[in-house]
């Protein structure tokens, strides 16, 4: 099994071909798929990603139940229950609530992946999970970070590295050098990940909104033991 | 002054604007852009790089005395004087000659970055020549990879680390996650550049091409002191 790793998703249409019938996983560590794999673990009962605000919007107009999250530009969309913190969706706010969720990249990555038969989702916090649920599934994988308005970033490429390394440990052989570079990345990382990513833009960006809290959240390995699949519109919750 | 990088032509049209009156470093170290400054070195007159195979032919038969070179595929084109290896361009065969040259990756880089106000070209062989030259023009710089058909490389990004590094060592700033990325990992690749990329995708390739002794010299640094310029559809050589 091979490890192909598509660093933005504007290089995705290379790869267009190569996924169908395959597993991807969809990386958007700070913070789309971070936060979906929250929303799952404090109880939520369904999480429904959807591309644009409008179509947010019209869910929630035609079930006003639904609890909408999002953010464009890394703020919260006006009218919106939640922005797109991890820290906001706490079991208080979420057990047993329908949400959906749009975000500048996460989605739109979701969007592109459909012709997989396997679509992962998720981060650091369910990293060994998802490596899990690759490993049993038995397809070559494809890594695709989310990155920030179609370029590459140093949290989503990290990420992917981790990952590809602990499937070269169990054997999975890696198919190109954007694989490569981003598992000598995270050789490089792993002792002092917040460091490491002192100077990437992304975080930068936190720390000018003042979210750097999210970052140790979205920078946590293995807090939750659950793996996350978009299927049929929604995201499924595989416990461990 | 700021330091921007480009990991793929794939990736270009997100810079497309602000490309415009900068300066672009074209790189195709496996071996577009290392055999052009050989080409310069040993004394052509000209070379002149185009896109296609045809417009190539189409020059030799309006000037029976221009020697082709190119490839496609790593391979040398039907017709052609030359492939692109750069040990084919010795004295004896370019000095005085007026050259054109095609190749897979390298040359559609170059025209894209028509925009900029200066386009520069080279490798490890001429790494020093190029810094010279980016720091005297004073203006922020794209690091151009072009990569292998869209994808990223290990050995183009190195060389955007490297000059990188430089230009950082020259109080330059870094504009990008991408920058971060290749200039980590130039870090890590330095002290072994040869092991570091044994395992790449494109020195796979040239080892069951059998053309392992090309990469000797790709990878050799400082062997020529001279930057390149692509001007008006043309090389020109700029000794330093």
């Amino acid at each position: 099994m091979k490890i192909h790793t598509i660093l933005s998703p504007q290089l995705f249409s290379l790869f267009e071909k190569e996924v169908v019938d395959k597993q991807v996983l969809v990386i958007d560590i700070l913070r789309a798929t971070t936060s979906m794999v929250v929303m799952l673990e404090n109880g939520a009962t369904s999480v429904r990603p959807v591309a644009g605000v409008e179509e947010a919007l019209r869910l929630k107009q035609e079930n006003p139940a639904l609890l909408i999250a999002g953010e464009r530009n890394g703020f919260k969309v006006e009218g919106f229950e939640f922005g797109n913190s991890p820290q906001e969706f706490t079991p208080e706010r979420v057990r047993g609530e329908s949400l959906v969720i749009t975000t500048t990249n996460g989605t739109q990555a979701l969007s592109l992946s459909l012709a997989a038969s396997h679509i992962w989702v998720g981060g650091f916090l369910n990293m060994n999970a998802l490596v899990a649920s690759i490993c049993d599934t038995k397809k070559d994988v494809f890594l695709f970070c989310a990155g920030w308005k179609g370029h590459v970033n140093l949290e989503d490429t990290l990420f992917a590295g981790a990952v590809a390394q602990q499937l070269v440990d169990k054997g999975w052989a890696v198919a190109d050098d954007a694989t490569r570079a981003a598992m000598s990345l995270w050789l490089q990382a792993q002792g002092d990940l917040h460091g490491f990513l002192s100077e990437a833009s992304h975080v930068q960006r936190f720390q000018s909104m003042h979210a750097e809290s999210d970052l140790d959240v979205c920078l946590k390995c293995n807090t939750s033991g659950m793996s996350v699949r978009y299927e049929n519109g929604v995201l499924v919750a595989i416990p461990s």
